[in-house]
Protein backbone atom coordinates (compact mmCIF):
# COMPACT_ATOMS: atom_id res chain seq x y z
CA UNK A 1 0.00 0.00 0.00
CA UNK A 2 1.44 3.56 -0.95
CA UNK A 3 1.30 6.37 1.64
CA UNK A 4 -1.74 8.78 1.03
CA UNK A 5 -0.36 11.89 -1.57
CA UNK A 6 -1.06 14.46 1.87
CA UNK A 7 -0.66 13.96 5.10
CA UNK A 8 -2.65 16.61 7.06
CA UNK A 9 -5.04 18.86 3.91
CA UNK A 10 -6.90 21.65 5.47
CA UNK A 11 -10.01 22.89 3.57
CA UNK A 12 -11.03 26.70 4.25
CA UNK A 13 -14.41 27.26 3.67
CA UNK A 14 -16.88 24.17 3.23
CA UNK A 15 -18.56 24.63 0.98
CA UNK A 16 -20.26 22.91 -2.57
CA UNK A 17 -16.65 22.71 -3.98
CA UNK A 18 -14.07 21.86 -0.46
CA UNK A 19 -17.05 19.65 0.57
CA UNK A 20 -16.68 17.63 -2.66
CA UNK A 21 -12.74 17.98 -2.69
CA UNK A 22 -13.35 16.27 0.89
CA UNK A 23 -15.63 13.47 -0.55
CA UNK A 24 -13.47 13.06 -3.10
CA UNK A 25 -9.62 12.75 -1.31
CA UNK A 26 -11.59 10.27 1.01
CA UNK A 27 -12.69 8.54 -1.81
CA UNK A 28 -9.59 7.93 -3.28
CA UNK A 29 -7.29 7.74 0.03
CA UNK A 30 -5.63 11.04 -0.90
CA UNK A 31 -5.03 12.36 2.79
CA UNK A 32 -4.74 11.16 5.81
CA UNK A 33 -6.21 13.46 7.76
CA UNK A 34 -8.86 16.14 6.58
CA UNK A 35 -9.51 19.63 8.93
CA UNK A 36 -12.00 22.58 7.83
CA UNK A 37 -11.44 25.35 9.08
CA UNK A 38 -15.10 27.71 8.34
CA UNK A 39 -16.28 30.64 9.95
CA UNK A 40 -19.70 29.36 9.91
CA UNK A 41 -20.58 27.08 13.15
CA UNK A 42 -23.43 25.54 10.60
CA UNK A 43 -21.48 24.44 7.92
CA UNK A 44 -18.66 23.47 10.68
CA UNK A 45 -21.70 20.66 11.76
CA UNK A 46 -22.82 19.96 8.81
CA UNK A 47 -19.06 18.90 7.54
CA UNK A 48 -18.64 17.09 11.31
CA UNK A 49 -21.95 15.30 11.04
CA UNK A 50 -21.49 14.13 7.67
CA UNK A 51 -18.41 12.91 8.29
CA UNK A 52 -16.20 14.39 5.33
CA UNK A 53 -13.61 16.01 7.72
CA UNK A 54 -12.00 14.55 10.75
CA UNK A 55 -11.84 18.24 12.80
CA UNK A 56 -13.45 21.90 11.79
CA UNK A 57 -12.65 24.89 13.18
CA UNK A 58 -12.61 28.53 13.75
CA UNK A 59 -9.43 29.06 14.76
CA UNK A 60 -6.78 29.56 12.05
CA UNK A 61 -3.42 28.76 13.86
CA UNK A 62 -5.02 25.06 14.42
CA UNK A 63 -6.42 24.82 11.17
CA UNK A 64 -3.25 24.61 9.17
CA UNK A 65 -0.78 23.35 12.01
CA UNK A 66 0.81 20.31 10.05
CA UNK A 67 -1.41 20.74 7.27
CA UNK A 68 0.92 19.83 3.93
CA UNK A 69 -1.63 21.48 1.43
CA UNK A 70 -4.52 24.25 2.77
CA UNK A 71 -6.84 24.15 -0.30
CA UNK A 72 -8.67 28.15 -0.06
CA UNK A 73 -11.88 27.64 -1.21
CA UNK A 74 -14.12 30.47 0.25
CA UNK A 75 -15.72 33.05 -1.85
CA UNK A 76 -12.90 34.95 -3.75
CA UNK A 77 -14.03 38.50 -1.81
CA UNK A 78 -12.94 37.38 1.14
CA UNK A 79 -9.67 35.26 0.31
CA UNK A 80 -7.44 38.24 1.39
CA UNK A 81 -8.88 38.15 4.84
CA UNK A 82 -7.98 34.37 4.69
CA UNK A 83 -5.08 34.78 3.49
CA UNK A 84 -3.93 37.16 6.28
CA UNK A 85 -5.44 35.24 8.92
CA UNK A 86 -3.77 31.72 8.23
CA UNK A 87 -0.27 33.64 6.45
CA UNK A 88 1.71 33.88 9.93
CA UNK A 89 0.86 30.50 10.83
CA UNK A 90 2.03 28.59 7.73
CA UNK A 91 4.63 26.46 7.78
CA UNK A 92 8.00 26.23 5.52
CA UNK A 93 7.19 23.76 2.26
CA UNK A 94 3.58 24.40 2.81
CA UNK A 95 1.45 24.08 -0.72
CA UNK A 96 -1.55 26.94 -0.95
CA UNK A 97 -4.09 26.02 -3.43
CA UNK A 98 -7.15 27.54 -4.21
CA UNK A 99 -10.50 27.09 -6.20
CA UNK A 100 -11.26 30.53 -6.93
CA UNK A 101 -13.37 31.40 -10.18
CA UNK A 102 -11.07 34.76 -11.26
CA UNK A 103 -7.20 34.23 -11.12
CA UNK A 104 -5.76 38.01 -11.07
CA UNK A 105 -7.45 38.84 -8.18
CA UNK A 106 -6.60 36.15 -5.90
CA UNK A 107 -2.80 35.81 -6.78
CA UNK A 108 -2.86 39.69 -6.26
CA UNK A 109 -5.30 39.27 -2.71
CA UNK A 110 -2.89 36.14 -1.50
CA UNK A 111 0.81 36.24 -2.41
CA UNK A 112 1.58 39.26 0.13
CA UNK A 113 0.61 37.49 3.09
CA UNK A 114 2.39 33.86 2.30
CA UNK A 115 5.40 33.81 4.17
CA UNK A 116 8.73 32.88 1.90
CA UNK A 117 9.11 29.35 1.78
CA UNK A 118 5.53 28.55 1.41
CA UNK A 119 4.29 26.77 -2.26
CA UNK A 120 0.88 28.88 -3.71
CA UNK A 121 -0.22 27.20 -6.58
CA UNK A 122 -3.59 29.02 -8.30
CA UNK A 123 -6.32 26.90 -9.46
CA UNK A 124 -9.72 26.67 -10.77
CA UNK A 125 -11.91 23.52 -11.14
CA UNK A 126 -14.03 24.28 -13.90
CA UNK A 127 -17.33 22.46 -12.06
CA UNK A 128 -19.85 23.23 -9.79
CA UNK A 129 -23.97 23.09 -9.57
CA UNK A 130 -26.41 25.51 -8.54
CA UNK A 131 -26.53 24.24 -5.21
CA UNK A 132 -24.72 25.58 -2.17
CA UNK A 133 -23.24 24.33 0.76
CA UNK A 134 -21.31 21.32 2.17
CA UNK A 135 -24.57 19.44 1.72
CA UNK A 136 -24.31 20.00 -1.61
CA UNK A 137 -21.00 18.31 -2.84
CA UNK A 138 -20.14 14.88 -4.01
CA UNK A 139 -17.02 13.01 -4.58
CA UNK A 140 -17.54 12.97 -8.26
CA UNK A 141 -18.19 16.45 -9.08
CA UNK A 142 -14.55 16.98 -10.47
CA UNK A 143 -14.60 13.82 -12.72
CA UNK A 144 -14.32 14.39 -16.52
CA UNK A 145 -14.07 18.28 -16.02
CA UNK A 146 -11.07 20.46 -16.52
CA UNK A 147 -9.00 22.16 -13.31
CA UNK A 148 -7.05 25.06 -14.53
CA UNK A 149 -3.70 25.76 -12.98
CA UNK A 150 -1.98 29.51 -13.13
CA UNK A 151 1.04 28.92 -11.79
CA UNK A 152 3.64 31.60 -10.90
CA UNK A 153 6.26 32.55 -12.63
CA UNK A 154 9.31 31.29 -10.85
CA UNK A 155 7.06 28.75 -8.54
CA UNK A 156 8.15 25.33 -7.06
CA UNK A 157 7.85 22.61 -10.09
CA UNK A 158 7.20 19.89 -6.99
CA UNK A 159 4.64 22.31 -5.27
CA UNK A 160 2.96 22.36 -8.93
CA UNK A 161 3.35 18.94 -9.89
CA UNK A 162 1.74 17.63 -6.58
CA UNK A 163 -1.31 19.81 -7.07
CA UNK A 164 -1.54 18.48 -10.51
CA UNK A 165 -1.39 14.77 -9.18
CA UNK A 166 -4.29 15.26 -6.65
CA UNK A 167 -7.09 16.62 -9.50
CA UNK A 168 -6.15 13.70 -11.79
CA UNK A 169 -6.28 11.42 -9.17
CA UNK A 170 -9.86 12.55 -8.46
CA UNK A 171 -10.81 12.28 -12.25
CA UNK A 172 -10.12 16.17 -13.53
CA UNK A 173 -8.21 17.02 -16.52
CA UNK A 174 -5.55 19.89 -15.94
CA UNK A 175 -4.96 22.78 -18.16
CA UNK A 176 -1.86 25.24 -17.36
CA UNK A 177 -2.80 28.82 -18.66
CA UNK A 178 -1.54 32.25 -17.39
CA UNK A 179 -3.63 34.18 -14.74
CA UNK A 180 -4.64 37.02 -17.49
CA UNK A 181 -5.70 34.56 -19.86
CA UNK A 182 -7.65 32.56 -17.82
CA UNK A 183 -9.83 35.49 -16.61
CA UNK A 184 -10.39 36.36 -20.39
CA UNK A 185 -11.88 33.26 -21.05
CA UNK A 186 -13.68 32.43 -18.27
CA UNK A 187 -15.37 36.10 -18.75
CA UNK A 188 -16.90 34.54 -21.75
CA UNK A 189 -17.47 31.19 -20.74
CA UNK A 190 -18.50 31.50 -17.43
CA UNK A 191 -19.31 35.07 -16.10
CA UNK A 192 -21.04 36.52 -19.09
CA UNK A 193 -23.86 33.66 -19.07
CA UNK A 194 -24.23 33.91 -15.39
CA UNK A 195 -24.66 37.37 -15.39
CA UNK A 196 -27.29 37.22 -18.47
CA UNK A 197 -28.94 34.69 -16.57
CA UNK A 198 -29.22 36.69 -13.74
CA UNK A 199 -30.30 39.72 -15.59
CA UNK A 200 -33.03 38.33 -17.86
CA UNK A 201 -34.67 35.67 -14.66
CA UNK A 202 -34.42 39.98 -12.67
CA UNK A 203 -36.18 41.05 -15.46
CA UNK A 204 -39.23 38.40 -15.18
CA UNK A 205 -38.68 38.73 -11.31
CA UNK A 206 -40.19 42.68 -12.33
CA UNK A 207 -42.94 41.93 -14.25
CA UNK A 208 -46.70 42.56 -12.98
CA UNK A 209 -47.62 39.47 -10.24
CA UNK A 210 -50.30 37.79 -12.88
CA UNK A 211 -47.27 37.57 -15.69
CA UNK A 212 -45.07 36.04 -13.16
CA UNK A 213 -46.94 33.61 -12.68
CA UNK A 214 -47.31 32.63 -16.00
CA UNK A 215 -43.52 33.09 -16.09
CA UNK A 216 -43.54 30.40 -14.29
CA UNK A 217 -45.83 28.31 -15.61
CA UNK A 218 -44.84 28.33 -19.13
CA UNK A 219 -40.69 28.79 -18.35
CA UNK A 220 -40.17 25.19 -20.44
CA UNK A 221 -40.23 26.91 -23.63
CA UNK A 222 -36.55 28.55 -23.14
CA UNK A 223 -36.35 30.79 -19.48
CA UNK A 224 -36.26 27.56 -17.36
CA UNK A 225 -32.97 27.19 -19.20
CA UNK A 226 -31.70 30.55 -17.38
CA UNK A 227 -33.40 30.07 -14.09
CA UNK A 228 -30.71 26.71 -13.25
CA UNK A 229 -27.50 28.91 -13.40
CA UNK A 230 -29.45 31.96 -11.96
CA UNK A 231 -30.02 30.16 -8.61
CA UNK A 232 -25.86 30.05 -7.69
CA UNK A 233 -24.25 31.14 -4.93
CA UNK A 234 -24.90 35.42 -4.70
CA UNK A 235 -21.52 35.97 -2.52
CA UNK A 236 -20.03 34.03 -4.75
CA UNK A 237 -20.96 35.47 -7.91
CA UNK A 238 -20.65 39.38 -6.16
CA UNK A 239 -17.36 38.40 -6.01
CA UNK A 240 -16.40 37.38 -9.17
CA UNK A 241 -17.80 40.25 -11.01
CA UNK A 242 -16.78 42.72 -8.82
CA UNK A 243 -12.87 40.25 -9.37
CA UNK A 244 -12.77 40.29 -13.15
CA UNK A 245 -14.39 43.80 -14.01
CA UNK A 246 -11.99 44.67 -16.77
CA UNK A 247 -12.78 41.02 -18.60
CA UNK A 248 -16.04 40.98 -17.70
CA UNK A 249 -16.91 44.72 -18.79
CA UNK A 250 -14.96 43.95 -21.93
CA UNK A 251 -17.49 41.16 -22.96
CA UNK A 252 -20.71 42.56 -21.92
CA UNK A 253 -19.87 45.26 -24.31
CA UNK A 254 -19.17 42.83 -26.98
CA UNK A 255 -22.16 41.15 -26.38
CA UNK A 256 -24.73 44.16 -26.06
CA UNK A 257 -23.41 45.60 -30.21
CA UNK A 258 -24.28 42.19 -30.93
CA UNK A 259 -27.72 42.48 -29.49
CA UNK A 260 -27.93 45.57 -30.20
CA UNK A 261 -27.31 44.68 -34.13
CA UNK A 262 -30.49 41.70 -33.82
CA UNK A 263 -32.40 43.99 -32.33
CA UNK A 264 -32.06 46.42 -35.19
CA UNK A 265 -32.52 43.63 -37.83
CA UNK A 266 -36.36 42.73 -35.58
CA UNK A 267 -36.88 46.51 -35.70
CA UNK A 268 -36.06 46.53 -39.22
CA UNK A 269 -37.61 42.80 -40.43
CA UNK A 270 -34.17 42.21 -41.60
CA UNK A 271 -34.99 38.79 -41.92
CA UNK A 272 -31.89 37.35 -43.76
CA UNK A 273 -29.50 39.15 -40.84
CA UNK A 274 -31.45 37.00 -37.84
CA UNK A 275 -31.36 33.96 -40.38
CA UNK A 276 -27.99 34.13 -41.30
CA UNK A 277 -26.54 34.71 -37.57
CA UNK A 278 -29.30 31.98 -36.45
CA UNK A 279 -27.28 29.14 -38.70
CA UNK A 280 -23.73 30.16 -37.39
CA UNK A 281 -24.80 28.68 -33.93
CA UNK A 282 -25.88 25.89 -34.49
CA UNK A 283 -21.93 24.53 -35.23
CA UNK A 284 -20.87 25.71 -31.89
CA UNK A 285 -23.60 23.14 -30.28
CA UNK A 286 -22.24 20.39 -32.44
CA UNK A 287 -18.42 21.52 -31.48
CA UNK A 288 -19.54 21.23 -27.84
CA UNK A 289 -21.35 18.07 -28.34
CA UNK A 290 -18.22 16.66 -30.06
CA UNK A 291 -16.03 17.75 -27.28
CA UNK A 292 -18.09 15.49 -25.05
CA UNK A 293 -19.03 18.76 -22.76
CA UNK A 294 -22.88 18.85 -23.86
CA UNK B 1 -64.68 0.59 -29.07
CA UNK B 2 -65.35 4.08 -29.73
CA UNK B 3 -64.85 6.03 -33.11
CA UNK B 4 -61.75 8.21 -32.85
CA UNK B 5 -62.09 11.74 -32.79
CA UNK B 6 -61.29 12.56 -36.09
CA UNK B 7 -61.37 10.69 -39.72
CA UNK B 8 -58.76 12.29 -41.21
CA UNK B 9 -56.46 14.52 -39.91
CA UNK B 10 -54.12 16.61 -41.97
CA UNK B 11 -50.68 18.27 -40.83
CA UNK B 12 -49.08 20.78 -43.31
CA UNK B 13 -45.56 20.63 -42.60
CA UNK B 14 -44.22 17.67 -40.97
CA UNK B 15 -41.64 18.94 -38.87
CA UNK B 16 -40.77 18.58 -35.40
CA UNK B 17 -44.47 19.77 -33.81
CA UNK B 18 -46.47 17.86 -36.99
CA UNK B 19 -44.32 14.69 -36.91
CA UNK B 20 -44.89 14.22 -33.05
CA UNK B 21 -48.37 15.26 -33.17
CA UNK B 22 -48.91 12.28 -35.78
CA UNK B 23 -46.95 9.85 -33.80
CA UNK B 24 -49.26 11.20 -30.86
CA UNK B 25 -52.39 10.54 -32.83
CA UNK B 26 -51.22 7.22 -33.72
CA UNK B 27 -50.92 6.09 -30.52
CA UNK B 28 -54.07 7.54 -28.63
CA UNK B 29 -56.23 6.44 -31.67
CA UNK B 30 -57.24 10.11 -32.07
CA UNK B 31 -57.36 9.67 -36.09
CA UNK B 32 -58.38 6.70 -38.39
CA UNK B 33 -56.19 8.31 -41.06
CA UNK B 34 -53.16 10.72 -41.27
CA UNK B 35 -52.43 12.89 -44.50
CA UNK B 36 -49.36 15.63 -44.50
CA UNK B 37 -48.71 18.42 -47.15
CA UNK B 38 -45.11 19.71 -47.41
CA UNK B 39 -43.53 21.07 -49.57
CA UNK B 40 -40.54 19.18 -49.04
CA UNK B 41 -40.55 16.00 -51.13
CA UNK B 42 -37.46 14.53 -48.65
CA UNK B 43 -39.46 15.35 -45.62
CA UNK B 44 -42.17 13.51 -47.24
CA UNK B 45 -40.39 10.73 -48.05
CA UNK B 46 -38.96 10.49 -44.24
CA UNK B 47 -43.07 10.17 -43.03
CA UNK B 48 -43.95 7.67 -45.28
CA UNK B 49 -40.39 5.60 -44.34
CA UNK B 50 -40.89 6.37 -40.62
CA UNK B 51 -45.03 5.17 -41.09
CA UNK B 52 -46.19 8.34 -38.70
CA UNK B 53 -48.50 9.38 -41.77
CA UNK B 54 -50.80 7.10 -44.36
CA UNK B 55 -50.07 9.54 -47.33
CA UNK B 56 -48.09 12.47 -48.27
CA UNK B 57 -48.25 15.05 -51.10
CA UNK B 58 -47.38 18.73 -52.10
CA UNK B 59 -50.74 18.99 -53.46
CA UNK B 60 -53.13 21.27 -51.77
CA UNK B 61 -56.49 20.37 -52.71
CA UNK B 62 -55.58 16.52 -52.49
CA UNK B 63 -53.94 17.04 -48.73
CA UNK B 64 -57.41 18.44 -47.28
CA UNK B 65 -59.84 16.76 -49.05
CA UNK B 66 -62.74 15.09 -46.68
CA UNK B 67 -60.15 15.96 -43.47
CA UNK B 68 -62.33 17.22 -40.76
CA UNK B 69 -58.99 18.51 -38.81
CA UNK B 70 -56.44 20.52 -40.25
CA UNK B 71 -53.16 21.17 -38.62
CA UNK B 72 -51.09 23.96 -39.66
CA UNK B 73 -47.02 23.36 -38.56
CA UNK B 74 -44.71 25.36 -40.80
CA UNK B 75 -42.69 28.23 -39.94
CA UNK B 76 -45.04 31.19 -39.07
CA UNK B 77 -43.63 33.15 -41.64
CA UNK B 78 -45.30 30.51 -44.48
CA UNK B 79 -48.44 30.01 -43.51
CA UNK B 80 -50.10 32.96 -45.09
CA UNK B 81 -49.26 31.12 -48.31
CA UNK B 82 -50.14 27.89 -46.69
CA UNK B 83 -53.96 29.10 -45.94
CA UNK B 84 -53.95 30.83 -49.74
CA UNK B 85 -53.33 27.44 -51.13
CA UNK B 86 -55.52 25.57 -48.75
CA UNK B 87 -58.37 27.97 -48.54
CA UNK B 88 -60.28 26.93 -51.20
CA UNK B 89 -60.31 23.54 -51.14
CA UNK B 90 -61.62 23.42 -47.28
CA UNK B 91 -64.99 21.92 -47.01
CA UNK B 92 -67.44 23.69 -44.53
CA UNK B 93 -67.32 22.13 -41.24
CA UNK B 94 -63.52 21.97 -41.02
CA UNK B 95 -61.64 22.72 -38.27
CA UNK B 96 -58.33 24.56 -39.21
CA UNK B 97 -55.61 24.85 -36.12
CA UNK B 98 -52.05 25.51 -35.61
CA UNK B 99 -48.62 25.66 -33.82
CA UNK B 100 -47.27 29.01 -34.24
CA UNK B 101 -45.48 30.31 -31.60
CA UNK B 102 -46.63 33.58 -32.14
CA UNK B 103 -50.22 33.97 -32.01
CA UNK B 104 -51.56 37.61 -33.54
CA UNK B 105 -49.70 37.71 -36.75
CA UNK B 106 -51.08 34.01 -37.45
CA UNK B 107 -54.77 35.08 -37.24
CA UNK B 108 -53.79 38.26 -39.22
CA UNK B 109 -52.65 35.87 -41.60
CA UNK B 110 -54.82 32.77 -42.06
CA UNK B 111 -58.14 34.27 -40.99
CA UNK B 112 -58.67 36.19 -44.50
CA UNK B 113 -58.13 33.20 -46.34
CA UNK B 114 -60.47 30.94 -44.65
CA UNK B 115 -63.84 30.48 -46.37
CA UNK B 116 -66.96 30.76 -44.16
CA UNK B 117 -67.97 27.95 -42.24
CA UNK B 118 -64.62 26.62 -41.62
CA UNK B 119 -63.53 26.81 -37.85
CA UNK B 120 -60.13 27.99 -37.10
CA UNK B 121 -58.74 27.63 -33.61
CA UNK B 122 -55.23 28.97 -33.07
CA UNK B 123 -52.92 27.01 -30.85
CA UNK B 124 -49.49 26.64 -29.55
CA UNK B 125 -48.06 23.80 -27.85
CA UNK B 126 -45.64 25.05 -25.14
CA UNK B 127 -43.52 22.01 -25.99
CA UNK B 128 -40.07 21.18 -28.12
CA UNK B 129 -36.50 20.43 -28.49
CA UNK B 130 -33.32 22.18 -30.31
CA UNK B 131 -33.95 19.31 -33.25
CA UNK B 132 -35.81 19.58 -36.54
CA UNK B 133 -37.29 17.53 -38.67
CA UNK B 134 -39.30 14.00 -38.76
CA UNK B 135 -37.21 11.90 -37.79
CA UNK B 136 -37.21 14.43 -34.75
CA UNK B 137 -40.72 13.98 -33.77
CA UNK B 138 -41.61 11.59 -30.87
CA UNK B 139 -45.19 10.67 -29.74
CA UNK B 140 -44.72 12.06 -25.65
CA UNK B 141 -43.45 15.47 -26.69
CA UNK B 142 -46.64 17.32 -25.24
CA UNK B 143 -47.29 14.71 -22.81
CA UNK B 144 -47.22 17.29 -19.16
CA UNK B 145 -46.69 20.38 -20.83
CA UNK B 146 -48.92 23.27 -21.94
CA UNK B 147 -50.97 23.48 -24.82
CA UNK B 148 -52.17 27.58 -25.16
CA UNK B 149 -55.00 28.23 -27.41
CA UNK B 150 -56.21 31.52 -28.51
CA UNK B 151 -60.16 31.29 -30.01
CA UNK B 152 -61.23 33.67 -31.95
CA UNK B 153 -64.19 35.74 -30.00
CA UNK B 154 -67.53 34.70 -32.03
CA UNK B 155 -65.81 31.07 -33.27
CA UNK B 156 -67.54 27.65 -32.87
CA UNK B 157 -67.63 26.31 -29.16
CA UNK B 158 -67.70 22.73 -30.61
CA UNK B 159 -64.80 22.86 -32.83
CA UNK B 160 -62.64 24.63 -29.88
CA UNK B 161 -63.81 21.63 -27.48
CA UNK B 162 -62.66 19.35 -30.44
CA UNK B 163 -59.41 20.64 -30.47
CA UNK B 164 -58.96 20.83 -26.63
CA UNK B 165 -60.13 17.17 -26.60
CA UNK B 166 -57.46 16.70 -28.94
CA UNK B 167 -54.52 18.50 -26.84
CA UNK B 168 -55.89 16.75 -23.96
CA UNK B 169 -55.90 13.13 -25.04
CA UNK B 170 -52.11 13.02 -25.78
CA UNK B 171 -51.37 14.40 -22.23
CA UNK B 172 -51.24 18.17 -22.53
CA UNK B 173 -52.54 20.50 -19.92
CA UNK B 174 -54.76 23.27 -21.91
CA UNK B 175 -54.96 27.06 -20.90
CA UNK B 176 -57.05 29.99 -22.99
CA UNK B 177 -55.99 33.39 -23.78
CA UNK B 178 -56.41 36.35 -26.13
CA UNK B 179 -54.18 36.64 -28.79
CA UNK B 180 -52.14 39.83 -27.37
CA UNK B 181 -51.71 38.23 -24.06
CA UNK B 182 -50.43 34.66 -25.09
CA UNK B 183 -47.54 37.13 -27.52
CA UNK B 184 -46.95 39.31 -24.53
CA UNK B 185 -46.05 36.15 -22.36
CA UNK B 186 -44.08 34.04 -24.98
CA UNK B 187 -41.84 37.32 -25.19
CA UNK B 188 -40.87 36.93 -21.97
CA UNK B 189 -40.40 33.16 -21.68
CA UNK B 190 -39.41 31.89 -24.96
CA UNK B 191 -38.69 34.86 -27.38
CA UNK B 192 -36.28 36.65 -25.38
CA UNK B 193 -34.26 33.83 -23.61
CA UNK B 194 -34.03 32.42 -27.42
CA UNK B 195 -32.53 36.07 -28.70
CA UNK B 196 -30.33 35.75 -26.37
CA UNK B 197 -28.58 32.64 -26.16
CA UNK B 198 -28.31 33.27 -30.08
CA UNK B 199 -26.64 36.58 -29.33
CA UNK B 200 -24.08 34.98 -26.20
CA UNK B 201 -23.27 32.08 -28.81
CA UNK B 202 -22.85 34.27 -31.55
CA UNK B 203 -20.48 36.55 -29.75
CA UNK B 204 -18.49 33.64 -28.76
CA UNK B 205 -18.58 32.73 -32.28
CA UNK B 206 -17.17 35.70 -33.25
CA UNK B 207 -13.44 35.79 -30.84
CA UNK B 208 -10.42 34.72 -32.46
CA UNK B 209 -9.47 31.12 -33.09
CA UNK B 210 -7.70 29.95 -30.01
CA UNK B 211 -10.17 31.89 -27.81
CA UNK B 212 -12.76 30.29 -29.68
CA UNK B 213 -11.59 26.62 -28.95
CA UNK B 214 -11.24 27.18 -25.36
CA UNK B 215 -14.80 28.32 -25.44
CA UNK B 216 -15.87 25.25 -26.27
CA UNK B 217 -13.43 22.97 -23.86
CA UNK B 218 -14.76 24.96 -20.96
CA UNK B 219 -18.19 25.65 -22.06
CA UNK B 220 -19.41 23.40 -18.81
CA UNK B 221 -18.77 26.98 -16.51
CA UNK B 222 -22.02 28.47 -17.91
CA UNK B 223 -22.02 29.27 -21.31
CA UNK B 224 -23.19 25.02 -22.25
CA UNK B 225 -26.51 26.30 -20.54
CA UNK B 226 -27.23 28.84 -23.98
CA UNK B 227 -26.21 26.75 -26.69
CA UNK B 228 -28.77 24.02 -26.70
CA UNK B 229 -31.58 26.72 -27.57
CA UNK B 230 -29.07 28.44 -29.58
CA UNK B 231 -29.41 25.62 -32.22
CA UNK B 232 -33.19 25.79 -32.47
CA UNK B 233 -34.31 25.90 -36.06
CA UNK B 234 -33.12 29.28 -37.69
CA UNK B 235 -36.04 29.68 -39.72
CA UNK B 236 -38.90 28.93 -37.23
CA UNK B 237 -37.01 31.44 -34.98
CA UNK B 238 -36.66 34.13 -37.89
CA UNK B 239 -40.44 34.26 -38.77
CA UNK B 240 -41.12 34.05 -34.77
CA UNK B 241 -39.22 37.48 -34.34
CA UNK B 242 -40.49 39.41 -37.41
CA UNK B 243 -43.89 37.73 -36.37
CA UNK B 244 -43.70 39.82 -32.56
CA UNK B 245 -41.55 42.91 -33.39
CA UNK B 246 -43.31 44.91 -30.79
CA UNK B 247 -43.63 42.95 -27.76
CA UNK B 248 -40.27 41.41 -28.19
CA UNK B 249 -38.94 44.66 -28.74
CA UNK B 250 -40.47 45.99 -24.97
CA UNK B 251 -38.83 43.24 -23.70
CA UNK B 252 -35.66 43.77 -25.22
CA UNK B 253 -35.88 47.07 -23.89
CA UNK B 254 -36.53 46.10 -20.27
CA UNK B 255 -33.25 43.41 -20.52
CA UNK B 256 -30.66 45.87 -21.53
CA UNK B 257 -31.96 48.43 -19.06
CA UNK B 258 -31.53 45.65 -16.37
CA UNK B 259 -27.99 44.90 -18.07
CA UNK B 260 -27.20 48.00 -18.15
CA UNK B 261 -28.07 48.58 -14.45
CA UNK B 262 -25.88 45.62 -13.92
CA UNK B 263 -22.51 46.66 -15.72
CA UNK B 264 -22.84 50.11 -13.78
CA UNK B 265 -22.74 48.49 -10.29
CA UNK B 266 -20.07 46.25 -11.79
CA UNK B 267 -17.61 49.11 -13.08
CA UNK B 268 -18.65 51.51 -9.65
CA UNK B 269 -17.88 48.23 -7.41
CA UNK B 270 -21.09 48.48 -6.20
CA UNK B 271 -20.97 44.46 -4.82
CA UNK B 272 -24.86 45.26 -2.59
CA UNK B 273 -26.58 45.90 -5.63
CA UNK B 274 -25.25 43.04 -7.29
CA UNK B 275 -25.83 40.97 -3.84
CA UNK B 276 -29.19 42.22 -3.93
CA UNK B 277 -30.43 41.56 -7.58
CA UNK B 278 -28.49 37.73 -6.91
CA UNK B 279 -30.69 36.95 -4.33
CA UNK B 280 -34.36 37.54 -5.75
CA UNK B 281 -33.42 35.11 -8.69
CA UNK B 282 -33.20 32.45 -6.93
CA UNK B 283 -36.98 32.34 -5.71
CA UNK B 284 -37.92 32.10 -9.04
CA UNK B 285 -36.10 28.94 -9.33
CA UNK B 286 -37.45 27.30 -6.61
CA UNK B 287 -41.06 28.44 -7.98
CA UNK B 288 -40.64 26.53 -11.19
CA UNK B 289 -39.58 23.76 -9.40
CA UNK B 290 -42.89 23.19 -7.61
CA UNK B 291 -45.02 24.27 -10.52
CA UNK B 292 -42.96 20.90 -11.92
CA UNK B 293 -41.90 22.36 -15.21
CA UNK B 294 -37.66 22.57 -13.97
Amino acid sequence: MTAPLFDTVCLVGIGLINSSLARALRKHDLARRLVTLDISAEARDAALRLGIVDAATADAAEAVKGAGLVVVGTPVGAMEQVAAAIGPHLEPGTIVTDVGSVKIAVVRDLVPHLPDGVHFVPGHPIAGTEHSGPEAGFAELFAGRWTILTPLPGGDPKALEKVRALWSAIGAMVEEMDPHHHDQVLAITSHLPHLIAYTIVGTANDLEGHLQQEVIKFSASGFRDFTRIAASDPIMWRDIFLGNKEAVLEVIQRFTEDLTALQRAIRWGEGEVLEERFRETRAIRRAIIDAKQA
